[in-house]
């Protein structure tokens, strides 16, 4: 047993990941700014006296500092995970991705904590030329400020690997679906959906070809991985090993609420700047470590969708 | 004829480069906070009339803000470029690197400028297990502070190229030589060899490969890529077509002044954490835009040499 120090502790996988981590006896040091974070995910939490949660900011370092006192494992899954807006506002990624990041380094490095999983994303990846794409494919060219700033991050991670002896998990997650989705397309085709059941808007030409895992086979990998992977620095890709157009997604969303809307296609290929058409990883690293997916796409697609039905709230308030 | 803002201008390479501009009756805007460069590499320069020096800081982004106005095309080369002591004071790689990087290309957004030449560096290759290393070589895992922050300024520029419509050449340098050099193994040498002839000490076992290039031949290399690689994003290794051994610059160094002496080891491949044991570029692609260097790595040594040899100053004060 020992004690854990997520960030983002709020959030989708970061709140999944402590009741995990609770359930197997572990303590928990959990730290959220709530600026998309949800109060209600931390209920369970909030009730076991081996979770301690600490609000505040990764920026404001001294604070930062001090909450990671008794930490001897941090799991850093706060970021900016909106890879949509980043020409809105760069700043943000910059701050909350790479900026947080090297604070969260510096205050393991002030409390003498060595070991960090680390969410990092397909995205660093910009638009490969190999599917599915492994972890050493050539030298990618950043498409969007949420994947430059992410790689800002693991790059960070690594020089402290080298540089202060830090042992490092660096998980490259196509997207997550599953309980606690707050955001991204299914959250996003379910609200139109919601309000108007005729008719949907759906960003490119819906052949966009994406993977995504389900939460709980995500947080099976990374504590699969922390296991059993010993290098000094571990990056893994983690996805199942298939894609969907988002056309499938508007198919089992559009089944399980027993709707038949109007499409209606911004079109092009990419749904946004930066967008990436095609994500595919190549995960036989993380399966030569023994971990299987037990849920397909459409699996968590339909769970999320069951999710948003069953937490109305989720869609209403931002706490 | 255009205006180019040099940053760094008062340093070896953006004086250089300012001189070079200058001669080809270019207007330049020359910003630099002369933490490290100099005054005097800017004499000439200051009594042109087409040059306009602006003391300040990156990290002071409402200047800078101002500084770029008028600014055509950005030649990027302020750094944190001492990749020895990131260990020391890791927030200052962060800060001047990696967050300058980033206000310069807000500044660039804020005046409508949308063309960046960018000094990067062979560092973020880490240690790599192709060589000559191709530009497009197998995703690097980091093994410095520097590397890792420039790598970070790499990622932001893509994304600024797909988000905001800038074009970039980002060069990944090998270690530059000639007039104007004030830090670096040959300035470390010839310091030691001035104060005692007889004793050498020398990181590492001597061994370590690494490759350089002449700074006119670095210029001449950075104008010629402007000029004709026409991407939105233009990556390019520079360097000549080969390495030397930390001890053939001893050997060099100690001809050209006229000593000889006993060397000491430190022992072990690398000369500090972080450091790569062998670097070795390739640079097929700007060989096939028309460049060839003029100088060898035994030349751009010599000249270094000559230079310290006639410019005392540059060991002496930091002005």
């Amino acid at each position: 047993m020992q004690t854990y120090i997520v960030t983002g502790c709020a959030g989708f996988i970061g709140s999944t990941l402590v009741d995990k981590l609770l359930s197997q006896g572990q303590h928990v040091i959990g730290i959220d700014n709530f600026s998309t974070g949800r109060h209600r995910f931390l209920e369970g939490a909030l009730k076991n006296s081996y979770f301690t949660l600490m609000e505040g900011d990764l920026l404001d370092f001294d604070s930062l500092k001090h909450f990671f006192s008794g930490g001897e494992f941090v799991f850093h899954l706060a970021a900016n995970a909106d890879v949509r807006f980043g020409t809105e506002h760069p700043q943000k990624d910059l701050e909350q991705n790479t900026i947080a990041t090297f604070n969260v380094l510096e205050a393991m490095r002030a409390n003498d904590i060595k070991k960090i999983a680390f969410s990092s994303t397909g995205s660093i990846y910009g638009e490969p030329d190999i599917f599915p794409t492994p972890e050493d494919a050539p030298s990618p060219i950043q498409t969007s400020l949420y994947g430059a700033t992410k790689l800002a991050c693991e790059g960070l991670i690594q020089a402290y690997c080298e540089g202060f002896d830090f042992q490092s998990w660096i998980f490259r997650f196509v997207s997550i679906l599953g309980e606690r989705y707050t955001h991204g397309h299914v959250f996003d085709f379910y609200k139109q959906l919601k309000s108007d059941s005729t008719q949907l808007k759906v960003l490119g030409n819906g052949k966009q070809r994406k993977s995504y895992l389900y939460i709980q086979d995500c947080i099976d990998a990374m504590q699969i991985a922390i296991e059993k992977a010993t290098d000094k620095i571990n990056v893994l890709n983690l996805g199942v090993d298939g894609y969907s157009e988002v056309n499938d997604s508007v198919k089992w969303i559009s089944e399980e609420l027993g709707v038949n809307p109007k499409l209606e296609y911004a079109g092009g290929e990419r749904g946004w700047i930066g967008d990436s058409p095609f994500i595919f990883l190549d995960t036989k690293k993380i399966r030569s470590l023994g971990w299987v997916p037990k849920h397909s796409i459409r699996d968590g697609v339909v769970k999320t969708v069951k999710f948003l039905k069953n937490n109305g709230w989720v869609m209403e308030s931002r706490k």
